[in-house]
């Protein structure tokens, strides 16, 4: 009866815990749009929409600890709950990635388009797709799919250079393009930190169901 | 007899953790001294290193886990725990800030000297300080303190702006400066990261003294 209770409750957890990284997913997602589009209103909407995402993460936390209170679970639940734990934090910081490229994106709309952005976008999609299915690995327990998250993130590391040198070749050529440069390259960054963000997830989801870790292994040092 | 083994085991994990924020912090000294003294064998050092604060916070992540299905703490207990839970997340990040800082001195030591170094290392004194007062408001649950470590990350974030347009202007006079500037920026960057997860642990120890949230308030949105 005790475990049917808890048990209900780890699934609403869950849920809100998927509302959560959908609302940071597609923060990032509206973030990188409003900077294509070139729609302030939209990246100040990212901005503002930031705080039901600071909300969520501290009412998941208190379900977090409440759950444990209540009910003191052993072994694998407790590792679950202390999982959602860590994953509402780094969901948290997304957001915040979010709203560092909406701040971006409305200084880089005071002047002219200084490229069409391909790589950008690119790389946007690939660290929201990581994002999903490092949330889609905790909650299937999948250590395949949240393996491949990990190994994603080359990729993403690879557009962020190639955008940094592309970048570079601009600025180098004419001084006026420098603010605008330099915006985009942290845009760049802001991205590639979504990616480690997905990526801390998944190497914990690894973790989890394997028992063992590959942290600071597939990460590269 | 129970509730004694659990506090001199929760006595020593507060140790650990201490020694953990030490290393740290230390490594954001030494990645800034070696960009400083222009010491490459330093920065290696640094990038060496990490690994053990990464091995820390897997270690003392499992004893939490260990502490909270042993003993099943209640209230405060439980949220000490899981306040060490989440420092070590931070603590491990700024590890990776300091890696970062690093990395770009090895990149900027392969040319001279751009400018002498003078609002970095005051942004670097200022983020190690702000980390060793929020451990101190963690172990000594003063709420005062921990406010007082939000209240300065604005100074670091005035000073990263400071770095910020004073190098802008460099690279705007001379295309040759830039790859070193924007190695600056992103510097200047890394340490701005460091105070603000600093700056986390303090708003989570003011919650945790307080039983009130100033996360997300006094952050600032």
């Amino acid at each position: 009866m005790m475990q049917r209770h808890f048990d209900e409750e780890l699934k609403a957890l869950k849920d809100r815990l998927l509302s959560m990284a959908g609302m940071a997913e597609q923060s990032v997602g509206k973030a990188v749009k409003a900077l294509v589009d070139r729609n302030p209103e939209l990246a100040q909407t990212v901005i503002r929409e930031d705080a039901a995402i600071n909300r969520l993460e501290v009412e998941i936390e208190e379900t977090c600890l409440n759950l444990m209170a209540r009910y003191q679970p052993e072994a694998k639940d407790l590792r679950t709950i202390a999982m959602i734990f860590k994953i509402v934090n780094d969901l948290e910081r997304v957001g915040d990635q979010a709203v560092n490229v909406s701040e971006r994106t409305l200084d880089l709309l005071r002047e002219p388009l200084l490229k069409p952005l391909i790589d950008i976008p690119k790389m946007a999609a690939l660290a929201q797709q990581m994002l999903k299915d490092a949330l889609d690995a905790f909650v299937n327990q999948d250590a395949d799919l949240a393996r491949g998250v990990c190994r994603r993130d080359d990729e993403v590391d690879h557009l962020n250079d190639q955008v940094y040198h592309e970048l570079l070749v601009y600025m180098t050529q004419d001084a006026k393009t420098i603010t605008r440069a330099i915006d985009l390259i942290l845009v760049g960054r802001h991205l590639e930190r979504v990616a480690d963000h997905a990526t801390n997830i998944a190497e914990d989801v690894y973790y989890l169901v394997k028992g063992t870790t590959i942290k600071h292994r597939l990460a590269g040092d």
